[in-house]
C-alpha cells in the first residue's frame, strides 16, 4: 500500500465516524468568529463552548449536578492526573470515566503532555500558562531546553510524578493506550508542550517530534477498533511563538486525518490574536478547534474571534475556591471585609444557584470561616458566570452581533471595577 | 406579683406560644422510648430526631439541598462559633440565621456554654464530648476545677476566643440576646458546662449557678416580645456523672417554664443509660428532650431506649469528611487500599445520593487524590446513614418493635466487621 493510499484509508476512517459529526452554522462578519454544533456520543456541544476542567474526575468542589446546572457541556479530565492515581486500569474497570465519575455528559481528556512538562520539571522549571497572569505552576528557568528532570527522546518521555517522584514513561501509543482506557468522547494526540521561551531551532525540532507522534497516535487510534468507534482523537498544533512553525504545525496537522484540532503551548495575552489566528487561518473550516487552558474573559472573546471553538480552563474553579469572583461590573475579592454585611448577590444580573440563594455576606463569611461551602459556591458562580458569558458569545454571533457584544460586555466589565 | 403567681405568668406565656406544639403519640413497651411531633413555625420534627450540626451556618461541605435530601429534619448552629464570626448583629440584619443559610426548615442553637468551656481553655484542657471515643477538642487536666483560661462568676463567664485569644464574656442574658439575633426556631438557656472529672461539690455549685441562669435566661427570652412569638426556649440539664444532681438538676428545671429541655454535660458510653435515664425520669412525659452532642448508633439507641427525642452531632459529618463511612454491616475507611477497585456502593442497602450514583472505588479515588467532593459525599453517606437509621429506630417504636429492631441492627452492624 503506498503513502497516500495508506493516508486516504487512515483519513475515511477517522473521519466517517457516524457518532460525531460537526457542523458551523453561522459566521460573524468583519472576524473569523463562528457558531456550530459539535455531536458526540454523549451529547451536543453547541460552540463557542467553554469547557470546565475536571482534572481527577471531577471537577473540583462540585457535583456532576452542579457542574449540569451551570450550564458545561462536557467536561476535560487529565491525562497524566488520572495514570497516575487511581490508574487507568481502574477507570477502564470502572466502565470508563463517564460511569466512573457520574458525568453522561461528553468527556475530553487532555494527552497528558502539557503535565508532564509542566508538572514533571519540579517547582524550578517548565511549562506554564500565563495568560492574564494566571500561572499553572513554575517559572521559566528553562529557557530553550526542556528541564533535566524531564528527558524527552524519539520514542517518548520520561517524567517523575509529581507525587512521589518516581519516573514513568509516556509514548504516544501509551497516551492512546490510556485515553482508550479512560474512554472520553474526545481526546488529543500526545505532543511536546515546550517552555514559551524555548528558541527557534527547539521549538522547530520538538514541532517536528510532536508531528511524527501524531501519526504514531492516529495509528494506534486506528488499531483499537472499540475505542476508535467512540472516540474522537483530534491532532495539537504546536510551535510555540513563531509564526513559521505554528503555521506549519496547523497545516502538517491538518494533511493528518484528525477530526478536530487541539492548539497548545503557552500563551500571553498578546499571544491570543496573533499565535492563536495564524493556526487557525491554517486549520480546515469545517473542524473543530480547542484552545487548550485558556479561560478568563479577554482571553476567550479574543480566541473565538479568531476561530477557536472550544476552551478549557481550570482558572474559573480556582479562582472560585479562593474567593476570587467574576462579576459583570469585575472581579471581586469575597475575603474582602467591605463585603461583612453586604446582602446583595454576588453578582445581581447572575442565574447561578449561588446568587440566587445566598449573598455577598455569606459566602463571605463561608471564606472567613474556612467552611468548605465557600469554594463550592464560588466555584458554581464563576462557572456559571464563564459559561454563560460564552452563551452569549454564541448569541451574538448567531444574531451578527459579536462586535457590539463583545463592546458592551467589556465596558461593564471594566468600566465599574 | 408574688413568687407563685410570678413563675405562673411566665408558665403560661413560654408555653402558650401557638406557633410550636409537642405530642408524644406512642410509646415502646418495656422501655422509656418514644415517638412523637414537634410543630415549629418553620416545620415538624419527627422524634426521635438525629439534627445534623451546621456549626457557623452551613453543614461543612454541604449545600443544604443536600442536608435536606439527607433527611435531616433540622440544623443545629452554634451560638459561640456565630457570635464571633460573621457576629450575630451580620445575621439579625441579614433576616436571622434560616435567611443568611438558606435553610428553611427548623434550627436549632446551643447556648454557646458548651463551646466556651471546651474550645476557651486551649488545647491543655477544658471539656469534651468522650463518648465512643469521639473527642471535640483538648485532654481532662482541669480535673474538679475550670481551666484557668476561662473565668466564670455569677454574672457569667469570661472566655478567650479560640480564633485569636481575645477575651470576650457571655452572660446568661447575652446569650438570649443573642441566639434572638440569631434566630433560630429552638434555642438553649445558657449553661455551665463542667468537666466530668470535677467533683460533687463543684458539680453542684456548678450545676446550681446553672440553675439561676436559667431563670435569667426565661427572664431575658420573655422580655422580647418578637422573638418570645418565634423561637422556644429549653432548659439545659447538668449535674455531671452524680445521680443526685442529675435528678436534682431535672427537677428544678421542670418547675420553671420552659417548653423543652436539653441534656448537656460530657458522656461517656455507660452514662448514656444511667445518667441520661436518671434526667429523663424526673423530666415531664410531654415535652420534648434533646441530648446534646450525642451521635454515635449505640449512643442513639441506647438513648432513645432512655426516653430522649432529639439529638445533634458533628460526628457524623466529621467521620464523614475524613473517609470514615458507616455501613449497615460496619464502620469503613475508605482510604483503604481495598477499595481501590471496588465498584460496589459504600453501603449497598443504602439510598443516598452517594450510594445510588458512585462506587467505593471512586470515593476512594477521590479522598487519596484530596478532592474536596470526597468529603461531600462521604458526609452525605454518614447523615443519611443515622437519619435512616433514626427512621427505621422511628418506625419501630411505632409498630412496637423497637427491641427486635435494635437486635437485627446491632446484629448486622457488628456481625460482619
Amino acid at each position: 500500500m503506498d503513502m497516500i493510499t495508506h493516508i486516504l484509508i487512515k483519513f475515511v476512517r477517522l473521519t466517517m465516524n457516524s457518532s460525531f459529526s460537526f457542523k458551523v452554522s453561522k459566521h460573524q462578519t468583519g472576524s473569523m468568529a463562528r457558531s456550530g454544533k459539535l455531536m458526540t456520543p454523549h451529547g451536543v456541544i453547541n460552540t463557542p463552548a467553554f469547557i470546565p476542567v475536571g482534572t481527577k474526575a471531577g471537577v473540583k468542589a462540585l457535583t456532576p449536578e452542579m457542574v449540569e446546572s451551570v450550564g458545561a457541556q462536557a467536561v476535560l479530565a487529565n491525562t497524566y492526573h488520572l495514570y497516575l492515581e487511581p490508574g487507568h486500569k481502574v477507570i477502564a474497570k470502572a466502565g470508563g470515566l463517564h460511569s466512573f465519575m457520574n458525568w453522561n455528559g461528553p468527556i475530553l481528556t487532555d494527552s497528558g503532555g502539557f503535565q508532564v512538562f509542566s508538572l514533571g520539571s519540579g517547582l524550578d522549571g517548565g511549562v506554564s500558562k500565563i495568560s492574564a497572569g494566571i500561572r499553572e505552576r513554575g517559572s521559566f528557568r528553562c529557557s530553550g531546553t526542556i528541564c533535566s528532570k524531564v528527558k524527552i527522546n524519539e520514542n517518548g518521555v520520561i517524567f517523575p510524578s509529581f507525587r512521589d517522584g518516581s519516573l514513568h514513561e509516556f509514548t504516544p501509543e501509551k497516551s492512546m493506550d490510556i485515553q482508550h482506557d479512560l474512554g472520553p468522547d474526545i481526546f488529543f494526540a500526545f505532543d511536546e508542550c515546550t517552555s514559551p521561551l524555548a528558541d527557534h531551532d527547539y521549538q522547530r525540532s520538538a514541532m517536528e517530534r510532536t508531528h511524527r507522534w501524531a501519526e504514531r497516535c492516529i495509528e494506534r487510534h486506528i488499531s483499537n477498533r472499540t475505542a476508535f468507534e467512540k472516540q474522537l482523537l483530534f491532532g495539537v498544533v504546536q510551535g510555540g511563538r513563531f509564526e513559521d512553525l505554528r503555521r506549519s504545525s496547523a497545516r502538517t496537522l491538518s494533511r493528518m486525518p484528525f477530526p478536530g484540532f487541539g492548539i497548545g503551548g503557552s500563551f500571553e495575552k498578546k499571544d491570543i490574536e496573533t499565535a492563536v489566528r495564524w493556526v487557525t487561518e491554517e486549520l480546515p473550516e469545517d473542524k473543530p478547534r480547542h484552545l487548550l487552558g485558556i479561560g478568563n474573559p479577554e482571553d476567550i472573546f479574543g480566541a473565538v474571534e479568531s476561530g477557536v471553538d472550544m476552551f478549557d480552563c481550570v482558572s474559573p474553579t480556582r479562582l472560585g475556591r479562593n474567593g476570587t469572583l467574576y462579576t459583570r461590573s469585575g472581579i471581586l475579592n469575597i475575603r474582602n471585609s467591605s463585603f461583612r454585611e453586604d446582602f446583595t448577590p454576588i453578582d445581581p444580573k447572575c442565574d447561578c444557584y449561588t446568587c440566587r440563594n445566598y449573598t455577598r455576606a455569606y459566602v463571605s463569611h463561608l471564606f472567613r470561616s474556612k467552611e468548605m461551602l465557600g469554594p463550592t459556591l464560588g466555584s458554581i458562580h464563576n462557572l456559571r458566570f464563564l459559561i454563560s458569558m460564552v452563551e452569549g458569545i454564541r448569541d451574538s454571533i448567531v444574531e451578527g452581533s459579536f462586535f457590539d457584544h463583545k463592546d458592551t460586555f467589556f465596558e461593564e466589565f471594566y468600566g465599574k471595577t
